[in-house]
């Protein structure tokens, strides 16, 4: 993720209209989870859904994400990488494969 | 966002583990919301949170966000870029400065 | 709701905590949220569900619920009654039956 | 909870429209979840609130979390009840006055 272009862009938007003073962490993570729900919100009534409508609920989660992250000082990509290392131990392939079980009931 | 490598890496991961047949978009929309929410419970009391905490949630939130994008066979970048474009136009900077009204009510 | 027994024994329980002081109108919107995110994922990878899981996660975003309705001053059965006449007024019983629309869509 | 009026009133709405079809366990959480987005609304960029705002959004979640009960054939008040038994033992009096630690860090 964070693509220079996109996190640059999302950046530089927020600068231009100085609402830097808005985005605490606390807020941003507020803010992702009202965005969550509007996306889950696509969905409320069953699995159908409408791709534009549902890309750009996706986008609006994805932007706080990365305003979160560049608050943060730290690049998207690497802690999704990271990240996956982590979950890497708890879920090895062999017993993992096939199982939407949590780690601790594998 | 989406660097080939992050969301390259975190699709090879559920591929190995033949977890897709889980990863519905409205599984994965309720996964973005649940992950919201713990990222949310870093906030609870206040605006003080443990970094290292914060950046494993926002991780858990990115990951399952480059999943959705690549089960709409969308890029995250540009659905970034795209949604950006509308914001644009319902809040020039020249009205919305400063200002943390919604564009309605600008 | 809030028959006075479970608000009264909510209340005087988090008044011998003098748990008070955290419970500012915006903290307990995020531990709703926070609750209802662990609610929802008793269904994250699909419609089965531990009754007795999902009744203690219910029984979590209600408790934040009558806290929040005992800060606002608010009766929750009220409250409650009150949305119902808006709600009834948007979707009359000839247009909304069997519909799951919203009802700008009706 | 759950005084018999409220939860009466919600459920005869409901079955005048014939909306029990889309009551699913799952999708009354999905719609908790959307909810408690849009009261967290009411706080995204501070503390400060409209109260009428926040009465209705909270009426929401609750109208949604007494539907769940109704389909889970639980009584609100007593799985509130239940609930803070459970509660009282994780957080004694004595270790927990004026603490917002969670009880495994007590």
């Amino acid at each position: 993720m964070a693509s220079m272009k996109a996190q640059n862009a999302v950046s530089s938007f927020i600068r231009d209209r100085d609402w830097g003073q808005f985005h605490s962490e606390d807020n941003l993570s507020k803010s992702i989870a009202i965005e969550a729900g509007e996306l889950l919100e696509c969905f409320q009534w069953g699995p159908d859904f409408d791709p534009a409508l549902v890309q750009g609920e996706l986008a609006d989660v994805l932007t706080y994400c990365l305003l979160l992250a560049d608050r943060l000082g730290v690049d998207p990509d690497q802690i999704v990488l990271d990240k996956l290392e982590v979950t890497r131990l708890k879920y090895p392939v062999e017993k993992a494969r096939g199982q939407s079980d949590k780690y601790d009931a594998l």
